[in-house]
């Protein structure tokens, strides 16, 4: 992440990591007050063994592009939104990006569909891992579809004017 | 594609996918149209040996993310822009997913990055075809890197009044 | 609804159905997170005896555009407004829907035109229903005028200055 | 539709309405122009006969909100775009009504859908007519379906590169 | 304006108005429940004696516009902001009027800028009217600029550091 | 205006003056070249007889503002469409006044409407022109609807499939 | 600045000066209610020695534009974040600056970067002063480096999850 | 520049440094497909003897803001307009820097502008060519004064209904 102050919105999507076993890191690259530490990481990653970066970024979003435009990895965008604009500018400053260096951009704020398209990613390969990752992805979706249909229970059951929302 | 009336946008991505020499197909698929044909197609992806799904769709674009949420392959959006509102509609379909399923949005009307996104994600695997597919990548980023160095030398050399943009 | 967290707006259009006295079903279908019971509940709609559907989700809103996809009757979208864009990134996902499938769109967050939209749509019958429903509409129409116009002479008989508004 | 400047946009609705043989009228009604024959108008539609109402305007589109604050039939309301803001002000205008007077609102200069829409709330009813228009719907769907497949087998028959795209 | 909750904003018109000692008068008059009593409102106001009338609503704001179509007298615009859209929605439903029926638009939630451009309308007539309310106008410009400068000089005497602002 | 370029326009705004036979001046003011030029026109406007002020301009639009700044006549803006943002920059620049400087503003590129909007301001004032303008405004706002019941009568005699639509 | 309301925002800006040791004043200069003062300010700007002017204000902020129009001195435009809009009516009115008159904008409420920006102006010129603000400039960036480093490192021996940030 | 595809944008701009007789160079430097350039020329553009940096690139526009984050001289952005959003995702991806490090921004493809800023913080020098500077801008604010009343008078005399806009 560019700075310390996206770690509330990217903490979900190192949780989702966290909660399927893979391994990650979890640092700051700042575009613009560490170019130089931003072009090391980025040109080291495939070599360390990564395989997907996942940067988030607010404002004049800089960081995704420019760590996709040092290495061919798959790079994952997560526009956070700041005091103004609502989002829109991290969003058009990491999806707009020109022919030739593409950024995976998920919505905005959303970390945890960084994780999962990171873990989607990796569920592509044909490996062990790629078959146990694919497994537990499988897993969350219908773990999602499950907590849904719980909840359809408990508001046909108990009807809607009764129904209260939890966390 | 959600429909052939996308395939003039979408082309330039199967493009990249042919000089690049990965098997690929090309297909229309209507989330609005063909929604069964639709689910027969992402639930069949995994099995039928796809390791990343490319959908473009514009206005209220739906295909990307029903293809999402139906298999946890990678699937890469590409807002088309339609003849109002300049492709925001679409970009906001398909980027503003829901936690639970991702997909990873380029910019509007960019295949080609769609198409590049496909290819850094198979280069991630640890296997002989993630070897080729990256060594493929770092030489087109090092072709793109020496087109423009060219362009610059003309520039330098020729003067930028007499420069002509060559398509 | 596509998730729980979306009754508190679609709450105020269930009490409109309810004070009409007519049937209703309040359920949760994620388009998303349920694609399958997503297609048997529009598929069965007809059959089941419904007139119309009232489908509210927020950011990129899939669920009214794929109902309205699987099962011709009058689909009622209701873009939601989440934390991010205000809402519009759900408008445009639900409104701008493609030629072929239509979705009739009411305004962000406004169940409550959904219901009486529904509504409308049966008082358009030629049947017992339809005219009950007709006249209890007029009747709606003319006690919101009647509101206003207590409001009127609240306001014109004490003053603007001492007027209070209530909720 | 408010202007005969609506026409060109509002034809395509019309032609949807003549071929599926049901009784409709084509007529201008401004807002602004001729706000007495909008009252008259609207205040006679069920008298006369009419199940649905479809408005088209453009700019500070009034028309569509007003004919519902005047009459409890379903209107859908037309968004057209005008020579700025790509139907924006227009979208915002029909869309944005208040709580307690619907307009059914289709995407931006859809007036297909528009007509697609008023026939799905005719076949909302129980009656030989509403039968009818059901079956002629769902055949309109499956010939949608027959048309994208027909796309398909010439797409994957005789390959992207080729395919041409027909108007 | 149209409902009793736009008051909060254009209160602030009012006192403007009150302050300069013009005959002013409020009430509601909502385009959408009441568009009768809007018809009559405008068609009797020059013969009530009526020069200017302003016109504050939210969202699908139609209230000025329709006003401005029954009567030829100056309607000021003031959009008012509801819970989504931030008043764009009502911004584009007031001022984008189409060629033949003008409103006066002022700034979003504004109705001080209202009252003060409805006096400026009666200060152009040459009249004794015109000419008081000329120089109250003239006054309140000139007391504007003192408060500034007052300002100015508490700032420049006490420093930026410790100023404080006072609402 | 703020610079011919603005001309075409606001040519139709001084068409709709000439036609109306009202005194008026056209002429370039430029807030960014010729400030200077700009204080004296808004300073000597009322001396020299004006009664109100039309002024159009593009981008950051401050011609509208700044002469409202410089005197109390009622002052209409005039957003003129430039070559990016549709005129969204304009309009904002132009309707978004602070508290106590006032502009009348009008529909993007709509010099119609404020020529009409100043011949209101002059119509409301109790004169002999005022009256004269009355009439003249209430003939053309009659002349609107005859001419828009024309094209009513030529559309259903003639049908709208062969009806075409003239300038 | 335009008001004392938009001292908060610009005080963060001062700091910076105050704490390069630069010599500069803060005051207000309304461009629409002080446009005298304004006009004073900016012409005797050059003469009193200044290098460059910071300016700041909020919705149709003409202040930046209507300096850079009266002196050829670097202009630097920050826009204030208002009640509505967020802050876009305000870069628009600032950033789209017709050919001729530069203002140089600045993010959204970040005063800051203004006070950066005039500093980097200085540096620019080859002066004793110019060499001291360009040395104390790079110790800014390389203390801004610093400070992520220590983050970093925090974050990285404390982990993500434990992590708290600061102001 | 960040591609020879803005040349025709930025060509303007170096036409004014050219008038104004100031030594500058164009080349392309692209973020993201030559970041080594890119470092490269902004960590020696100082040692150079550059005063100034302009820097044009369209879409996520990341060219300005990683200069500035290499290099402590001013760096003025110019977004440039691409085939969608109208320049809008080249004006955020360029204005909304973080704290730290600004980009002067100026109006979308306004590069005419670009150039009069960097002439502008020249002027700002205490030195010979500062002077100069200064004089030529002056003279160019003087020039654009006379062209606008060539035009005033062209207008006046010729009448504003048979006036020609020449380009």
């Amino acid at each position: 992440m560019g700075s310390d102050s996206d770690l509330p919105v990217m903490k979900a999507g190192a949780e989702i990591l966290k909660k399927f076993g893979v391994e990650f890191e979890v640092t700051i690259v700042s575009a613009h007050r560490t170019p130089d530490r931003m072009a090391t990481f980025a040109k080291n990653a495939r070599a360390r063994g990564l395989k997907a970066i996942i940067a988030g970024a607010g404002g004049a979003a800089h960081l995704p592009g420019m760590v996709a435009a040092m290495v061919t990895l798959p790079v994952i965008g997560v526009p956070v939104k700041g005091s103004t604009l609502d989002g829109v500018d991290s969003l058009h400053s990491i999806v707009q990006m020109p022919r030739g260096v593409p950024v995976a951009t998920v919505a905005i704020n959303n970390s945890t569909n960084a994780a999962l398209l990171a873990l989607r990613i990796v569920s592509a390969e044909n490996s062990p891992l790629g078959r146990e990752i694919r497994n537990k992805l499988d897993k969350y979706v219908s773990d999602m579809e499950s907590e849904v249909m719980a909840k359809v229970e408990r508001l046909e059951s108990g009807g809607w004017e009764s129904y209260t929302v939890k966390k």
